[in-house]
């Protein structure tokens, strides 16, 4: 099983290259499936078509419109392949049937249909399925979401159950920080399952979240690695597998966070329902909650949101939330970022929150807002302290020793 | 019914265009399916992409990757309807389910199922639908040959039994000369199936010759007219609802043509087959033939073909039929042309053949070759005197006069 991301796809050149790593797999000996996204510019030379008709194009249609990119991917991956020598068959999302729900632009997998790739495989074929794309029960064309590609990939191999899914990207696998923010950051061979789902939804773009989800509930093995090189990537895989049991596995930071406080309201029953269900009836997602000072049966309720979203959020708490709280109660701050150290460690060593407060305190950084999880540790601070907080913690956990 | 072409959607206002016109016609109480095809040099560009990878791509990948052309038009046209305000959903051909054989790239379509369009008509929704496309009974994407569209278009309409099936194109309709070589030619306003076949296989590219098949096989009045403007163009229809039964409805000429005769071969059972077996083999297909000359056992065999295969056909000819005759008697000519007149007319008039023979011979035009249908007389001439001889028929038939 190998996915292969689009700038792997990006150009003929890079298709021909996909096709002979697929083929030199197979003389080793394996069956291959090979799952490809779109080539590399292709989805958003498409949204943007679509746009230009429509602001808030119907998702339906979008999904016919978008899915294309992955089909073209797949003929042009067969073709190559063919023309190295080797046979091979292309297979789209309602072809082999992965099943999603309705939900198009964002659709979930529910089941998948192993027999058409097995078929293929049986003949001797590699089985070249197009990422990112299902169909719902009725036939529809559906999307998993930007990145979905990953998802498609690791689902396929848990339904064949592969021996591994590899995920070949332009990175050369997952670093204990981002490498341009800190050059000693290093590549970490092992990860678990867990650590992983921490550091994606902190942020780091490798893999799309539901894919390790997918992957840790199946018990697939994922190896990340680069498409343009032959190097070890990360593997990631069961926490008992995955042998670094260092404290911490690795520092993240997001960017562009805000915040939102809302001063001395009144802390009767109910309130936080009151203040966040039109924020989520407007589709804005909400991270960090914390309440706090409560006196006199008065509360200090703040929460973090995309920069993006602060402004209409704040004019939805002041229209709808204005028997709890007038608007100069209504205090929003914005460049803020939440620096976080993940590692299934913390959950045996006691002292990584008050180790990470010691280094941001040695900066000068002052914490606003602290959210912890059994593996993670998240402080949003000042936005313009990030990388010297990334760089800070990479240092003083020692993550450049592994 | 309605049926979009490339050109007809060739940009975004195009496309909006075309929204705006089913919504009119929507609104004139009539239920609206409309077929269209990729947009202008979509196919092309896809074509040259696989074409990077193989000389001689698999046709079933062909299929994968050329149909994304109209999925994409599909997506576009359901969103543009929406933002005219109209309800619309796209139908792709596994969706509609367009069944078709298993001949990828001129695949012939089978059954089509209406339930899938009739519901979406019942929801008052116009249905867009993918042109040129179907699917086989494996569920492999299959396509229909170049200019398939209208012949999606003409069986969707049968299968619907709709009123009529409205192909817009870039020409008003179908004239009764090139207006490019014939300045008075004039727009046909109605014409029936079988001189449109006639024509179409003669040459004038204004509809697929299988989409006229299918309105003939099915009686579906056809309505071929431009997408520019709202003018009646011409109507395709039974032959006794053709009003004008004039003796010759139209003049072409194709170019291009060859011919290659076969001096005093001996006149032995089964020489054509032998002579024809290995150029049908090649793919080569042969048009007029004739037969003439036999004295003393020998004949003389000629026929016509495209220039592009006369020196292929030659050469097999001479390696194939070493038997029948030497290189010697092989006679290769080119720069030919055919001009036709096509009538239904001509079942009831005599000497239509004579009429014409004398209108060349006024020109001083050679005629080499004659053949001749039920409705449609062909000289095969010299290629240069092609658009003098298209004129002086065009005249001498008084074909300006209607």
């Amino acid at each position: 099983m190998q996915k292969y991301g689009g700038t792997s796809v990006g150009n003929i050149e890079r298709i021909r290259a996909v096709a002979r790593r697929c083929l030199a797999t197979q003389r080793q000996g394996h069956d291959v499936v090979v799952i490809v996204s779109a080539m590399s510019g292709e989805t958003n030379r498409l949204l943007a078509l679509a746009k230009q008709l429509s602001e808030l194009p119907s998702e339906r249609e979008l999904d016919v419109i978008v899915s294309t990119g992955e089909q073209v991917s797949v003929g042009l991956v067969a073709l190559a392949i063919h023309a190295e020598g080797g046979e091979a068959v292309s297979l789209l999302g309602h072809q082999v049937r992965i099943l999603t729900d309705s939900a198009f632009s964002r659709a979930r997998i529910k089941e998948i249909d192993a027999r058409a790739i097995g078929s293929a495989l049986k003949d001797g074929k590699i089985a070249v399925i197009a990422g990112f794309q299902g169909v719902d029960e009725s036939g529809n064309i559906t999307t998993l979401g930007r990145g979905g590609s990953d998802t498609s990939g690791v689902a396929i191999a848990a339904a064949l159950k592969a021996d591994v899914c590899e995920i070949y990207t332009d990175v050369d696998g997952v670093y204990t920080a981002d490498p341009n923010v800190v050059p000693n950051a290093r590549k970490v061979s092992r990860i678990s399952y867990e650590e992983m789902l921490e550091l994606a939804s902190l942020g780091a773009k490798v893999l799309q979240i539901r894919s390790v989800e997918f992957g840790m509930k199946f018990g697939v093995p994922i190896h990340v690695r680069s498409s343009f090189n032959d190097n070890e990537g990360t593997w990631v895989v069961p926490e008992e597998k995955a042998m670094e049991s260092v404290m911490v596995s690795g520092v993240t930071a997001t960017r562009d966070e805000s915040k939102i406080t809302l001063h001395g309201i009144s802390d009767q029953a109910g309130i936080q329902a009151m203040v966040f269900r039109p924020l989520a009836a407007a589709g804005i997602v909400v991270d960090v909650i914390v309440q706090a000072y409560v006196q006199n049966g008065r509360t200090n309720l703040t929460f973090t949101l995309p920069a993006a979203d602060l402004a209409r959020a704040r004019d939805l708490l002041i229209k709808q939330c204005g028997h709890l709280c007038t608007p100069d109660q209504i205090k929003a701050e914005t460049n803020l970022s939440k620096v976080s150290v993940v590692g299934v460690g913390m959950r045996s060593h006691a002292g990584v929150a008050l180790k990470m407060f010691e280094i941001l305190a040695r900066e000068n950084i002052g914490v606003q807002l602290i959210s912890t999880s059994e593996i993670k540790i998240s402080c949003v601070i000042d936005e313009k302290y990030a990388e010297l907080a990334v760089r800070a913690l990479h240092d003083g956990f020692d993550l450049d020793k592994g």
